[in-house]
């Protein structure tokens, strides 16, 4: 069995950097087996990456082992919830050793830094893809879910918007930049986005509500106002753009990347006035910028975007897979 | 976005037939919440199927939904563990709506009967194909691994092993059977294997070890050997063959199929003979037949099969996809 499935999985999967003291039996059984902290509430996800779809088909392979993991992390932020334990289902063309090793070091790399461990996984033939299962936890009665807004609430996000739309369109070569740094950062931030889980964790207790931005705001922000019933009023003038995102493109373009691009993998979420105080000083010492961009409403006002106050109309919508792909 | 992601998720996959007490939160968030209850380990296992490698791509999508979540629980079997919460991400090339209804249906069908729950997923384009991650408990202490079996244990199997090698020879038609009940039979054992759920829960305390048979008894009882680091000796006249099975083909190619067919999700345990008596009361009653085909040894025997206590050699294999596929 050289090269059969169970020893590649066995030579670059089966490898426990992090040995957790809640994993009874990892790898190598029927099923993993763990034990859930006391007070703790477990928190599961479930994501899949299509080559063609989720990433360009010529990516390298350690930028999509970060990736991968990234995208999942990010909805664990989004609960407030720590990161744990990770399936990992991947189906492959070819067993591409020097493929295997970039994937799976990177992969590795990401989850040794955030204590995590590998618990179980398969490994099959067909077109490349995979699935992923993040289980996190978090204490019991504190997750941020998307439904607790209330109208009068600060609607936030964290980082800058749209960067990872601009990257992408470099990358696809729809967008020329003449200045290389630029540039770089741009495709960086689409091809490694940092989930925001000491932020999500931050968040605890302060926001009502809150989600990651996977599809672009106006689709994520729309599903916590459907969630919480309620409408919203979003200032343009107020979105976070990056100094390289304005530096390639036009105001609108930069403004619709941000709120449709979808794939920052940054937080939006909603606190209350009273929370605000708080909110500054838990946020405030993590490094990342967090701005608010407008404010909760009651749901009979729908989703408004203005500029300067005065009400414009937009007719960009969020990512969806069905209709674009 | 009437035939968007979002949607078709919400019309299929999001109904609640089993609104589980440990859910806090099932679809509809970032992550699914859910508590574990106290003294109670979770055990997690994931499965890739594969349209055209793990099922046949004209596969009736209720057969198909049955299957994709009893290969799953088979595993929670085989660690004892009861079955709760299910995650499936598909990747789908197009939106059937009668596809979707008939696999959703035959799914929900299967989760209602086991009083499981989905809690999550995730809905993508592309080639046929779907992970499920199931979740069982299991209490602390008491899981069925590989690893416990020492030489003197007997070696079982329930049911009848090489039925679904035999059905798949059938729907292949590299099986030409006249009896049309036989056909059916055979057919039915490869397109609905039954999950021995009550059974892995019967066996805990009772067996030393145990696995499911998802790639022939040859290969999943050397997992267990290598596990327990032992070695076996396997009397070929004792295999439980099913009257349909020796009807439709040679005596060697029946045990064939029993020793490495794969796909009979029947359970394979070891048993110290102390607890012998006490396994024949606690299976005794579920209605499924259980056969001692053998005995551990000591790692320096080896996996042996005997015919009439004479040594005969087997050049047989157990399925692996990257060399069969």
């Amino acid at each position: 069995m050289a090269c059969g499935e169970f020893s590649l999985i066995a030579r670059y999967f089966d490898r426990v950097r992090t040995a957790r003291l809640d994993v009874e039996t990892g790898i190598g059984d029927d099923c993993a087996l763990l034990n859930v902290p006391e007070k703790q509430t477990l928190a599961i996800s479930t994501d899949t990456l299509v080559s063609g779809i989720h990433f360009l088909p010529d990516i390298d392979p350690r930028d999509l082992g970060y990736k991968a993991l990234a995208v999942n992390l990010s909805d664990l932020a989004a609960m407030g919830a720590t990161p744990a334990w990770l399936t990992l289902a991947l189906t492959l063309p070819e067993v591409d050793e020097a493929w295997l090793a970039a994937f799976s070091d990177s992969l590795f790399e990401q989850l040794s830094y955030y204590e995590m461990q590998l618990i179980g996984g398969d490994t099959t033939r067909g077109p490349l893809s995979m699935t992923l299962g993040i289980h996190g936890l978090v204490p019991v009665g504190r997750a941020l879910k998307r439904a607790g807004a209330r109208p009068g609430d600060w609607i936030y996000v964290t980082g800058t918007p749209g960067d990872s739309a601009a990257g992408l369109a470099i990358l696809q070569k729809q967008l020329q930049v003449s200045d290389a740094q630029c540039a770089d950062y741009l495709v960086q931030r689409h091809l490694r986005p940092t989930p925001r889980v000491l932020q999500g964790q931050a968040l605890r207790d302060r926001a009502s509500a809150a989600i990651d931005l996977s599809d672009g705001l106006i689709s994520d922000l729309g599903h916590i106002l459907k969630a919480s019933d309620c409408g919203a009023r979003v200032e343009l003038n107020d979105l976070p753009l990056s100094e390289q995102l304005r530096s390639v493109t036009t105001l609108e373009q930069a403004q619709r990347w941000a709120l449709s691009g979808g794939e920052d993998y940054e937080l939006c979420f909603t606190v209350p006035e009273l929370n605000r105080g708080a909110l500054d000083v838990a946020l405030g010492h993590l490094g990342v910028p967090f701005t608010c961009i407008g404010q909760v409403m009651p749901p009979s006002e729908g989703m408004q975007f203005v500029r300067d106050g005065e009400p414009v109309t937009l007719n960009w919508k969020g990512y969806d897979h069905f209709k674009t792909a």
